[in-house]
């Protein structure tokens, strides 16, 4: 039997939470997975991304091949021990970055792209990448993909849904670890749900241990986004967990998850804490903001994250976003990881209750009215 | 009687061990206090720097003055609540940073700058350095002396002592809080020792709660400061602090403990850790160096830090000093930090013991060994 496996805990309406079990342990769903996109969490120490709540987190396989390459990585003992995070860990396939790169050649072969830290040409293939992939030892690997981009016409698509098949089964051959890594597989077909239905059942005649919907937070916006999701994650197997790629905020989350999705990734949380953006209960604030000059309050009173539980006020974030002191980041970080996490967990508690939609709609009144 | 105590636990040579009562707690001696600048220690949480074993942290008048402004922090409670660090807190007079500054205006009645965020013409007296201190709240502030450059001629250095012995008279009549703030007072006189000797004699008669050596880590080298402290350390009471300030590198510590030195601040563990300069009991390394690009082991691997018993290697810190990650800031300046207050607590043993100058020649023997 599969070290991999998932497992419904509890079901509100079309929202799941469950467990899925890897050879780092198990991880109960739905989560947010925080994107360490060169094998490390920007502006927080592993201890910090576990103490937010944080069950796997993400790592991208093109930097790291890139520097300091999968080789060494390999040699100093796989991934895990590298970056010192021993929960489970996702790689992606590196197709997403290199296919937003100037100049990227896509071929039915793979893609061609200048190394932008040297300037030479590098060619990343199904293969190749299911050798990094293996090299870097991830627990979840992602199947290499042509991520289409936003808008494309139909044709376009369809030729992204073609090849992604054809390239998953590349990607499967090469695999030279399925015991201990599982490879997901990708749904593409941009906007055209017609393509999305015929590219996620091919996917599922290959009895995949996990599924992901690729193709969205390319620009489609929420309401695009929702319906591809509403629309392709019931055509995924209930016994596998469901991957919805590079999603987003808050409000995007929630609807994911009433639709049926377990794993989320996003640098959000991360990237607009360096900006001095923070979540809370009632919206999204900066920190920067000359209101919060004097404001003795936390980030956000109701959460127990290490910067709010800890004292540090909107002011003394405020000072240091403005005195550029690295600590700015690393709270803010560290409380944006948090928010995340909590969100996640009161999604699973609501689920099990019963009352998923009920949570969703409180969350986003409340959260609106900061507005 | 007063809050502020030093009593010596024991000696060796004149070397001591003791213990300075604040209104913040017991402080053990001989201790390094890592610099804070701007209300912040540089790319650590203060969580980090207690679990560093770090007793008191420094912060900067000149810097918190200009920015947010020493109100804005008195009416949110205090340095130390604003800061979040419960322990003491010391803060120098702001001289230091404007004798530096370019066009600087040195007369009796003080110094005049331009404030060098918003370019306005900023005066700094005695008088407002004491009151922007006693807005600050730190357990321990400093006089507002004339820091002479070095080299100084004699007449400079002179006039270096007769104006920071007049000031220091302003600095006391000034100061709104003896009750719950220590001031201490700081020896000048450059390089001249009939000079040091002048000042520090007429600032015993002063009965101070703690006395500081200036005018050092300004250029003059360690033997010029060793020659200084070895002269000026003995004019000082037994039973008050000693406090030498702005030095140093870890030989610069050991030299001066053997010579009756209290208390320390720097910002070389901070300030090299950002620059991936680490130290370790072999000396000190760059990480950077392609040397430890596939080197396995922690940076030392004696060390007790969270960077090093945590198990990051030197392979993987090169990686994120190579990839800019934030985090390379973080787990280097964690552990220089430790590093510095093992030093200074296995100085606190030997003391004990009765063995200083036996501790400090072994710990130099092997630190000079990896150069």
């Amino acid at each position: 039997m599969s070290v991999f496996t998932y497992t419904v805990r509890a079901t509100s309406g079309r929202a799941r939470t469950g467990v899925f079990t890897t050879p780092h342990g198990e991880v109960a769903t739905p989560t947010f997975m925080p994107v360490g996109t060169q094998a490390a969490v920007r502006a927080v120490t592993p201890e910090q991304v576990r103490r937010s709540g944080a069950q796997v987190v993400l790592a991208n396989t093109y930097h790291l091949a890139l520097r300091p390459g999968e080789g060494l990585i390999e040699k100093l003992g796989g991934l895990h021990d590298f970056m010192r995070w021993d929960g489970p860990i996702l790689t992606d396939s590196g197709g997403f970055q290199v296919f937003s790169l100037p100049g990227v050649e896509i071929r039915d072969r793979g893609v061609r792209f200048k190394n932008e830290l040297d300037g030479s040409v590098v060619e990343l293939t199904p293969e190749r990448s299911i050798e990094i992939q293996n090299a870097l030892g991830a627990d979840v690997i992602m199947a290499f993909d042509e991520c289409t981009p936003y808008p494309a016409d139909e044709k376009l698509a369809g030729t992204g849904v073609r090849r992604t098949l054809q390239w998953l089964e590349r990607c499967m051959s090469a695999h030279g670890r399925p015991h201990d890594q599982a490879l997901f597989g990708i749904v593409q077909g941009s906007t055209y749900l017609h393509l999305r239905e015929a590219c996620a059942r091919s996917l599922v005649e290959l009895d995949l241990p996990g599924y992901a919907i690729g193709g969205v937070s390319v620009g489609e916006g929420h309401e695009e986004m929702c319906r591809i999701t509403e629309h392709t994650a019931p055509l995924l197997p209930d016994d596998r967990p469901r991957y919805l790629m590079g999603v987003g905020l808050p409000e995007d989350l929630l609807a994911a998850v009433g639709y049926g999705i377990d794993l989320f990734d996003c640098v959000i949380p991360t990237r607009y804490a360096r900006s001095a953006s923070v979540f809370t209960a009632r919206g999204r604030i900066r920190l920067t903001h000359r209101r919060y000059r004097r404001d003795g309050y936390p980030i956000d009173p109701s959460c127990d994250c290490e910067a709010c539980s800890g004292g540090f006020s909107r002011a003394y974030l405020h000072h240091l976003f403005n005195a550029n002191e690295v600590l700015s980041a690393v709270l803010a970080t560290v409380h944006n990881l948090r928010f995340y996490q909590r969100l996640m967990e009161r999604a699973r508690a609501a689920i099990t209750a019963g009352s998923y939609v009920e949570f969703q709609r409180r969350f986003l009144e409340e959260y609106g009215r900061g507005r």
